[in-house]
């Protein structure tokens, strides 16, 4: 896909982040003239008259009978410990956990990774309302739907200039799953889509730190509050997505309506969710899958001279970190994956441990890999070729990875996933009723079993 | 001020809003294919698989105990009620009726309303901590400065596109604020603005409803909980403001560094706050004043046969409502500004009340309002003409408005307007107190004094 990578990019900006933190962090107490501190109490007391005076105000009242039902707080679980919180911190937490192995699903004609957003906040609202397991499906549904279908109006040009998609759509996934369990009305509903119309959450920038998990999880508590703000009658814009100082148009220069509007209702793209095999970014896969089976085919690490490696542009823009220094920033470096696809032949959450990152084999190997761009190859394949000690090339080109739509998960393979990930925290055995009961929950009269089981003993 | 109002803007999108939200709340349950049923199970079960797995990660232990600061929940007060909830929510519902009037504070270079995201999340989080009043001043003026200087770089651009730059900066400058209140260190500090440059709130579609209040109350909501993220671990980039794909180049086109690093602790931005005597946007204000003047000079309704209103393109773009249905509205409508002028001269929160709006001489008035643009006069001035049913004329040019930093309010100005505001709510001596502790602020050993005083008996 050819497309402008390069969107208001100023590669040479100052160090303003660490500026302004020095600023904050260092500047004396009353640092500044008498004129300057006067206005901070002419500043002071002018807000206090303004958020006086307004306190009876139908909004305030609205906003403080959605605050007041997440109290008393003992209401929604973080998933795989035995702790509660309010709905809204469960959301938060589970869109965080759901998001740090970036091993969740992906929405594959926008990168979205819809889960996070839509389902943190529709299990922990569905646990503090008890709705039955058929509503946190039809909800889930979509809400999914909701947020990849505003996700391919605006692809790739949302991406492209900075918007990580899964929290910026996923606010609006997150409102749309939350009014339909809360049973909101249409004209409700679409405040709810308004509130969360202006919260879009996340830059690319943040990729390789905590805040990239952050963005679904902010998006999940941005949206289940923006559901429960409307349920008491806070109001939006009912055009906040589309009108031309609305949401879309803001974050976006590209907007196909015709991608939300066509086929609603008839078409689903959670058809078109996939679920990775690799703990890492997509756009690493095919290469990870490659070197798996060069690795398959009797080319070890010890044999290889050097690995050519040739991608789409996107891939090293989004994962050409060389050097990574720790298990986060592995996921962001395409030599890693290869690195691991050839010496263990996958990689889950444990190749991406600190200590397999930082091992001496792992970094020789990595220093093996040379990537070179080339646009005529899809951002979902890769072309790599292995040159052995003894001048002898093996070379093995992806069309579609392993999890891709074109060659997907098996339900057997997302069992034996789930259960690497979940067997060190709930046991195997009641991982494995876990695994049952997802399975059925279209059938449960409510969420209490899943969450009992996904509470450790 | 010459420039591009049109950013991006398509005015012919269907009205997806409502689409989705009647989809959302109509659509049946189960209304899909087997396939997609199946899909929903898969997306479900590898999710809680995801989220299960990564639970003790320390992103979710840092964002835990995040969380848990704000239990249990009676910490801070919703001014001008007896209520206590937590410090997040307290600074969400006090950033929005703090702006709910549109009566608060402008940094007039950026139409930032600069206290509502900063204060709301200083004054909840000290309340709390039991800060110092001159803790509180110090991490205003710096929080405002933060702000200020960011909206001073992306602006216009970043304004045109469509953001509410209150909210949008709003978090970076609550971020600040409650970093300094925290006394973060650098490295904490860079990480709290990081986090907080995820979180860009608010569109300018909004402005007529409750979500443009909600802009710096969630802002600030969202900056205190930066901090606390922050001072318990959590990471972002250190570059998220200035990276290609960081905040800022992702919002705004325009990216004018040197507006943050130049006399960066020297030159205060809240020097450039103003506060205003009328209870609506800003770029209302000199028509306002105008018609009050005309009105001064003899001018009453009954008299007038038109009035001619020239202003710039801006000005009618935000506020050029001619047939406001409600309160709300009249604030976004240059001409209603013009009918309270001309028949109350003045225009605080009572004159925009839903009954004035809709009483029959303020409509009449309203329909005499020709408004036409001129680009050749500034955004913060008027020139209006009123010809009087005999024929006559009457002109009056406002170059800048009371209130402006060139026409400052007095401080009896701002104590008269805080009476007017705070005298319903806490009775006229209450609110007296209030005002001398306010004054006092700087000096106090906490806030709990002005607490109190913003608490009804």
């Amino acid at each position: 896909m050819a497309r402008n990578t390069q969107v208001a990019a100023d590669h040479n900006a100052p160090a303003v982040t660490k500026i302004l933190a020095a600023f904050v962090a260092n500047h004396p107490s009353r640092g500044w003239s008498d004129a300057v501190d006067a206005e901070a109490h002419r500043t002071f007391m002018n807000w206090l008259g303004c958020a006086v005076g307004a306190t009876h105000h139908e909004a305030a009242d609205a906003a403080l009978a959605a605050i007041n039902v997440l109290q008393p707080a003992a209401q929604a679980s973080v998933l795989g410990r035995a702790t509660k919180v309010d709905m809204a911190s469960a959301a938060l937490i589970n869109g965080i956990t759901s998001h740090t192995f970036d091993f969740d699903d992906t929405h594959l004609k926008t990168i979205i990774h819809p889960a996070g957003p839509v389902v943190s906040a529709v299990l922990a609202l569905a646990e503090h309302t008890g709705a039955s397991g058929r509503e946190v499906v039809d909800a889930l549904v979509i809400g999914i739907d909701v947020a990849c279908r505003v996700g391919n109006a605006m692809y790739p040009d949302h991406y492209d200039r900075g918007w990580h998609i899964t929290g910026s759509t996923g606010t609006l996934g997150a409102a749309a799953a939350c009014a339909r369990l809360l049973k909101l009305d249409e004209q409700q509903t679409t405040m709810a889509l308004g509130i969360a119309a202006s919260q879009p959450v996340g830059m690319r920038e943040q990729f390789g730190t905590m805040t990239k998990p952050f963005h679904p999880g902010g998006a999940a508590r941005a949206g289940l509050m923006s559901a429960l703000l409307a349920s008491k009658g806070y109001t939006a814009s009912p055009k906040a997505l589309e009108a031309p100082r609305g949401m879309m148009q803001t974050v976006s220069t590209k907007n196909d309506w015709s991608e939300i509007t066509h086929e609603l209702g008839q078409r689903f793209e959670i058809s078109f969710n996939s679920y990775k095999p690799f703990a890492c970014g997509i756009v690493i896969h095919p290469s990870i899958d490659a070197c798996a089976q060069l690795r398959a085919k009797g080319v070890t690490p010890d044999k290889v001279q050097s690995i050519a490696l040739r991608v789409h542009s996107l891939v090293l823009e989004l994962t050409g970190k060389k050097e990574p220094a720790d298990g986060l920033q592995a996921k962001f470096s395409v030599y890693h994956g290869c690195a691991a696809g050839l010496t263990f032949g996958r990689a889950a959450e444990e190749e991406f441990a600190d200590d397999i990152v930082t091992r001496e084999d792992m970094v020789a190997l990595r220093r093996k890999v040379i990537a070179t761009v080339d646009d005529s190859i899809d951002e979902a394949s890769a072309d790599v070729t292995a040159t052995l000690n003894d001048g002898s090339t093996v070379h093995v080109f992806v069309a579609r990875a392993i999890g891709s739509l074109q060659n997907p998960m098996t339900n057997a393979n997302l069992e034996s996933k789930f259960h690497g990930l979940s067997d060190a925290v709930l046991g195997a055995e009641q991982t494995g009723k876990l695994i049952e009961a997802c399975w059925a929950i279209g059938n449960a009269a409510n969420v209490q079993g899943i969450i009992a089981l996904a509470t450790p003993r």
